[in-house]
């Protein structure tokens, strides 16, 4: 069994030539935006090899195939599609967000404006579909229409992200609801399209479902803990980052619906204006963690992740590839927190 | 026969109950904000019947099917699916183009923000595709990959549209292939989507294809004639829009590559500043009719919808469905001009 990084590294290097092949059927300019998004050439059109992310959701559709007894290469272009999907929805997020950097690097919108994001992103998105269904396979069907499906409900989570920074009350399930949109849906998609490509029975591929869902909750809430108490030198953002904006994220959430003087002071703080400064934000965590919020999502987190491996290990499938997917999972899921 | 009005009422009737239980599946946010903008309820939600369009694409995929000897319904999902990418389009451009109204009504980004036009955008598209893929039809797979494709091409002529505006010099040939992309990929889409589901021979697909891309070239060069000559009591824009905009329509790029002062004169206008008043206007649209770009656009027109004709007389097609769709081509380019 390969260890988990190593098992992410040769993911990439296994859907990166058919992920290149797939943007350079674009346009001249959304296949250069795209490039650059990736990492592969400079704003200016040079060659690099910037950092492209972990490629978390390719390295699950290639176990998955594997996980029901087919070749990695009979999920290659459904590894390549969530990926399109995962980058479609970077580039537009990236936007409706205002952030001006990812990894470092400044986004596509700040660089080539807006127009130039939406009609890259649309790219993007039209382009996973077409990566699937060139296939000819008979099971590419069924795998674009779980990619579709599963579009929507990532739509459906950013649209609840959005309409909640502008809402005073959010439930924990409303805040749940948007992760397993925005997180879950891909990683559910991730973890089974290669089954499905397979054409796999529907207890697998069901199986695999499960584990990417539960595993995309685990991420979130570990995520959402690292963006208030995560060090910045680790997650690469500033510390406090989701206080800064307010966030309500599901350690605030939980904590918001606490009894107790933490909870009601971390109520007023939310409806609060102003910039806070580091004392304040240090104080604000100490709000979130008193009222439990902390200890709920990381214990939350490791019952979510216990499910996912329970999906696993009810189903029929190779040991090997179970043990690589339970292995990535652990570390996607246990980082420095 | 029925008449090409008709035959659009028809098919709007036809598919708005399909196309509705579509954008019922969509999170409440988007599903309001496209429901506003097909036109069946007011921003604030009251049940409405606004001008949702002409619906030809629907028509053409409805027609596309009964060309094949095959009953409309076969084509419903195809029409449903083609009409939703044409509107997927139209949210995203009207962001993009920063334009505040559409048929009279306020666009979706200036009612709710460039995020929700984004989101309602992309819900749209990836809904056409499962609107496809849920058929369970054999033929569901390749009607699904015309629209991926279809749609990397509709993108490809906004991008030029888009890049077109800040160059100095356009060709002609460029112009038209952003025509190419922008309006006949979707309307060649459209005419055949019908034919492909209904699993006819691919010589009847490619004449209907074909049919599509010429009769969308001969629509975009009217359009364009329209844009700078037409009545704005008829087109719902003001006189000389396109002008106004400095826009390198097909007539204004035919005429500035045409020798003589008129061609010269506009070449120099282009690349001014400023708000031009009507005289200026008035003697701009009259350089480029001087230059033949008037003239050059219609008898062009004319041809490419000879061109469209000629593709359908050469196939084998039920002769109604070819008369009812050689009604609608005409009636579609034959507007006041």
């Amino acid at each position: 069994m390969s260890t988990a990084p190593a098992c992410l590294s040769h993911s990439r290097i296994t859907i990166t030539p058919a992920l290149r092949a797939a943007v350079d059927r674009l346009d001249h300019r959304s296949r250069h935006q795209a490039s650059y998004h990736f990492g592969w050439i400079t704003a200016g059109g040079a060659p690099t090899s910037a950092d492209a992310g972990k490629a978390v959701r390719p390295a699950l559709a290639l176990l998955s195939a594997e996980a029901v007894g087919a070749p990695p290469e009979v999920a290659l272009p459904g590894a390549v599609a969530v990926e399109l999907v995962h980058n479609f929805s970077l580039v537009h997020d990236d936007l409706m967000d205002g952030d001006e950097e990812r990894r470092h690097r400044r986004t596509v919108w700040r660089l080539w404006g807006a127009p130039s994001a939406i009609l890259t992103g649309d790219a993007l998105l039209a382009l996973a579909q077409e990566v699937l269904l060139d296939t000819g396979l008979s099971t590419a069907a069924p795998a674009a229409r779980l990619l579709a499906r599963t579009t929507r409900h990532l739509i459906r989570g950013q649209v609840q992200d959005l309409a909640f920074e502008q809402r005073a009350h959010v439930t924990l399930e409303e805040c749940v609801d948007m992760a397993a949109g925005k997180t879950g849906a891909l990683l559910s998609a991730s973890a089974s399209i290669g089954a499905v490509l397979a054409g796999a029975p529907e207890a697998a591929v069901d199986a695999l479902a499960l584990y990417g869902d539960q595993l995309g909750l685990a991420f979130q809430l570990v995520d959402d803990v690292l963006g208030i108490w995560g060090d910045p030198a680790v997650t690469g953002k500033p510390v406090h980052s989701d206080l800064r904006s307010r966030k309500k994220s599901l350690p605030v959430t939980y904590a918001l619906h606490q009894d107790g003087p933490a909870g009601a002071e971390l109520a007023a703080w939310l409806t609060s204006r102003g910039t806070p400064g580091e004392a304040e934000l240090r104080r604000v965590a100490g709000l979130v963690e008193d009222a439990g919020g902390r200890d709920w999502a990381l214990a939350e987190a490791a019952r979510r992740l216990a499910l996912a491996e329970d999906a696993l290990r009810g189903a029929e499938l190779d040991a090997g590839a179970r043990g690589e997917l339970l292995a990535l999972g652990r570390f996607v899921v246990d980082r420095e927190v």
